[in-house]
């Protein structure tokens, strides 16, 4: 299927992800519509259309899907029933909804992961109350026990240190289905954002070194101190990861650099990513126009980056700064349109770039 | 007056121009609304919102201001008397509605551009057919006779050679008010592309240099093969122009360069412009973001240009080679969303950019 100027995309999804990437499709005179499960959404407000209905609601749904020419989304929270839907009913859906079930789940994404020769941090579930002695037993201390499912930004976790944390981080996950993971030391968080085409094309980003403050992403910065062969490896792991899904759209991989150069995946998400906004700035082809290239069949763009780049999250009241980011020559500044400024909240983020490489040369001449 | 993030902007205009305008102000997180006179124009399919009515419709104007905190405008032909209107209505409208008068009528604009030392070719009035013999006697030939309101991209021109073409290149005017313009020999026609913000401040890229055919523009390369003076004199005009009006937004003054470094103003455009659509990929603040912080009230962005960059303009079936442009690395592609492709008509531009300084340094290594 191949979508081409003048053609309809739909995003399943109405917040700063989606609404990078119409600004992006719209560029490519695509003309974009959101299914959200709320009015008023970011995304809908740079839109050609919009529906506004619970992702549940199969009607809707199919209706939405009837109405453009290829659907994508900008969360792995679609519930996989309602992507797998519209999939049965013959509509395009990219990515395969194949990656919901992979990603969805901490406990499937590790199995799917490890199966991959994708190495993680040990883990164990714990299904219920009494699961959790013979996990701390296997994975030993410190561990963080996560919930499998609807965990993201550091909610559903919490941080077992000694064997008396354990009692109270069961009770907050309020008997949800849970995983335990062992904490492995590391030198750094890293992520690489990749590219498959329809076409089977494949196109990496350099890796972007993470900072989290409470389980929140709060900057990235690129190039990340890890060596080349660290970059490499990254490589083949998401491209191993996309081939076996047969997967088609830009996607994630958050890992854990270890001192040795090992390389474990911490979590991996079917769709553009926050640690990559620094792309739509720095390089010849951002992830917003990459996820848009590949979901509409057309050629990927080219990925390298022409400039050192760092990422801040404008978080919560952050967003209230935007002017002296607006008087700063080298950043580049992007809000959401988010009505409320809530506590930690993304409203936006900036891109401040590195040298300009021609500036330099010309100041040097 | 301060428009910040979450704020409304308004564009008058519904085409291409208002399109990049409103991807530009979304990226800062503003809701942009067009008023159009057509339905499904290019720049409400990624708008927050419409009205569409015609642009002399008062009251749909007023409802229109009163639902944003500010209005600009895609093209200088809005009528002069509907901008004044609400102007006088106390809505905040920017550029200032006088710079329509100063661009909508030929004669008018070259008056006003020899009133503040700005030279422009010579040039008559030609009022009605009467007129013509002495315009000629005076201006000589060649020379173009042009109308002198509402021509655009060649539209409502004829060149006179001979004597004997004045009778035909009158006739093809059908009785409107007109202008004679001698032809300057000149050595190539450049572009100054200025912003004035609302504190004052004035920023100008690099020149453009521009070539037409059959009166549009197909290319614009910068940097123009101008001297450093002729830059320099391009944009000491253009800070003259803007301070006359109160001007606040972004602008164009298109040149003829003489071989002797003098420049002739050819005409100026109170608004974004074609021969400026390559700072968007090439300048650390391209003109859309630009006019958009102007009319907002922020501080102006850096206009340095990062890299040479070639703008083509696809006209009509140009575009249907969109596949090959999105195939080569060092192409930026923008596609309007227009539904037809008539003969001509602008359907989208690509900005194909110099070699990367930082790639060719890595390359050298």
């Amino acid at each position: 299927m191949l979508i081409g100027p003048g053609g309809r995309l739909g995003i399943l999804g109405g917040g700063q992800l989606g609404r990078m990437l119409a600004l992006a499709g719209a560029r490519l005179g695509l003309d974009v519509h959101i299914f959200s499960d709320g009015a008023d959404s970011p995304a809908a407000r740079v839109a050609a259309g919009q529906i506004v209905a619970p992702y549940t609601d199969e009607a809707a749904l199919l209706a939405f899907a009837s109405c453009v020419e290829c659907v994508t989304f900008e969360f792995e929270n679609v519930p996989a029933h309602s992507a797998q839907l519209l999939r049965d009913a013959g509509m395009c859906i990219r990515p395969n909804p194949l990656c919901l079930a992979a990603s969805q789940d901490r406990l499937e994404e590790k199995r799917f992961l490890n199966a991959l020769g994708i190495p993680t941090a040990p883990f164990a579930p714990v299904d219920g109350p009494g699961d959790l002695a013979e996990a701390l037993a296997e994975i030993g201390l410190p561990a963080i026990l996560k919930t499998r499912r609807l965990g993201y930004d550091g909610k559903g976790q919490a941080r077992i240190a000694a064997p008396a944390d354990a009692e109270a981080a069961l009770a907050s996950l309020h008997g949800a289905k849970a995983i335990l993971e062992g904490h492995v030391p590391f030198l750094r968080e890293v992520s690489l954002i990749a590219a498959r085409g329809a076409d089977g094309g494949f196109a990496a980003y350099d890796l972007s070194e993470n900072t989290h403050e409470n389980g929140v992403l709060v900057k990235s910065v690129c190039p990340a101190a890890s060596p080349p062969e660290v970059q490499a490896r990254a490589g083949i792991y998401a491209r191993r990861l996309a081939e076996d899904l047969d997967y088609v759209g830009v996607f994630a991989i958050e890992f854990f650099e270890l001192a040795d150069g090992r390389l474990l995946a911490n979590e991996w998400a079917p769709r553009v990513h926050n640690s990559g906004h620094w792309t739509a700035d720095a390089c010849r082809t951002g992830q917003f126009e990459q996820h848009v290239r590949a979901v509409c069949g057309w050629p990927l763009g080219d990925p390298v980056r022409l400039r050192d780049a760092k990422m801040h999250n404008l978080l919560g009241s952050d967003a209230a700064a935007w002017a002296s980011w607006a008087g700063q020559p080298d950043a580049r500044l992007w809000l959401y349109g988010k009505r409320e400024a809530r506590a930690g909240r993304k409203m936006g983020h900036v891109t401040v770039l590195g040298a300009d490489p021609q500036l330099t040369a010309k100041s040097a001449e």
